[in-house]
């Protein structure tokens, strides 16, 4: 998809399907969380860290279009990558698929605010040069 | 919002939080299907008989704009209309407010096919006319 | 059960299901401590306050004993009590019934303890009286 | 543990925490059946496959005893291994650590039935003797 992008490869959880027979709309989030997660690691950024220097990055808007249903069982590959890099947000763009079928599950974008988690409010506030750096692959 | 929207009033539970101490972003989507339920509840459509009857209605796509924190312990709202409805599909908008401060937590769309759950594959197919008609409120 | 104790009416959500085409045995979890929760708000105790005041109820010990499978669309009841009172724990039982068929779907026991918040690492601490005298219901 | 042992290494997924800053302690179920299931995997019985031959293992009872807190970036390991073997049921036994410190998280059993998925209820029948031989490792 992207020349910068990473891909998580993962293990349905037979919690995560419904009475569908499927992989539940919701279990996703957690698939694209994990996988933006690896993928900073990956870059040199633990999320974890960056929670402890009081900067965390909650979800601002989050779009999500299901092309065909997951199953218990299968192997999935959760491609992720950055989309846009601003100021003071980050949009992340995936792409799920079955790694044995080469089959699209979903596609989905992610924007992320940064912000201060000091006070009782989250406060807006630019990312941190090393984040950004991380992010942006340079 | 609409005049012919449903309103749930809805009780943050602990695990639905994170560690940013707020609610999970991922949980909210727990809350937009448990509201279409029971509008359609309200309307007369059991979704669990429609099931029994073998149709499903799966999701297609799905946006959220997350406005501001939720938080364990706050009386949430979750209001939920019919946006579009179409032969083989309906989308509902939403929106959720912290019912004390009149805040706008979130605003949401979900579109769901309509699906014959018999074989192997879910195939789309055209909204019985019962569940049209619950919907549309004529 | 007790003649203290409390029922909580709840109503199955479709993401809680899984592929067996019943409630996943997880999902109950959240049953019982929404249960708790909602117990102590009745005997004048806020869980959200007591965190606000510095104290916690992590979960030390749970048990379960699943006696019948629950469904979406069914309509459950959680009772919950106070099974032991001790001077830094409380143990809740709990049983989950059908309301319809007045079928046990499960009977449970979770011991909390009680904590300090502020540290890095939970300390346990005797319960506040306030505490003790709301679950004790003297 | 025990020397027929399998041991999962896990990620903690930030949705798994709550308020407290821990785990959530119903996270945890789901590492225990992505355990088991592995585990079942790695003995040749896929759970997938089992599911699709007609039979189910339904958990019929559960226990865990929580001993430290988990915290989001802390690389776990969920050990897993067959406690008992019965006619109609099995029971895993598990400890989860944290792979860095050493430290239990927590110790836990889960029973399961062995049933047949046919019919609207769930109907205990003797294991398959292929799944018997999977789980005694002889």
């Amino acid at each position: 998809m992207s020349k910068h992008s990473f891909t998580l490869p993962l293990h349905v959880r037979y919690g995560e399907t419904d009475q569908m027979g499927v992989v539940h709309h919701a279990s996703f989030i957690s698939y694209l969380e994990e996988a933006r997660t690896r993928f900073m690691e990956a870059r040199g950024q633990s999320y974890a860290e960056l929670e402890r220097a009081g900067i965390g990055l909650p979800v601002r808007s989050l779009s999500i279009s299901y092309k065909s249903a997951a199953r218990f069982g299968e192997e999935l590959e959760v491609e992720v990558w950055v989309e846009r890099l601003r100021r003071a947000s980050v949009t992340f763009g995936y792409e799920i698929r079955c790694a044995a079928k080469d089959r699209i599950i979903l596609t989905a974008e992610v924007e992320l605010a940064c912000a201060e988690l000091s006070g009782e409010e989250l406060k807006v506030c630019p990312l941190p040069a090393v984040l950004e750096s991380a992010l942006g692959g340079e």
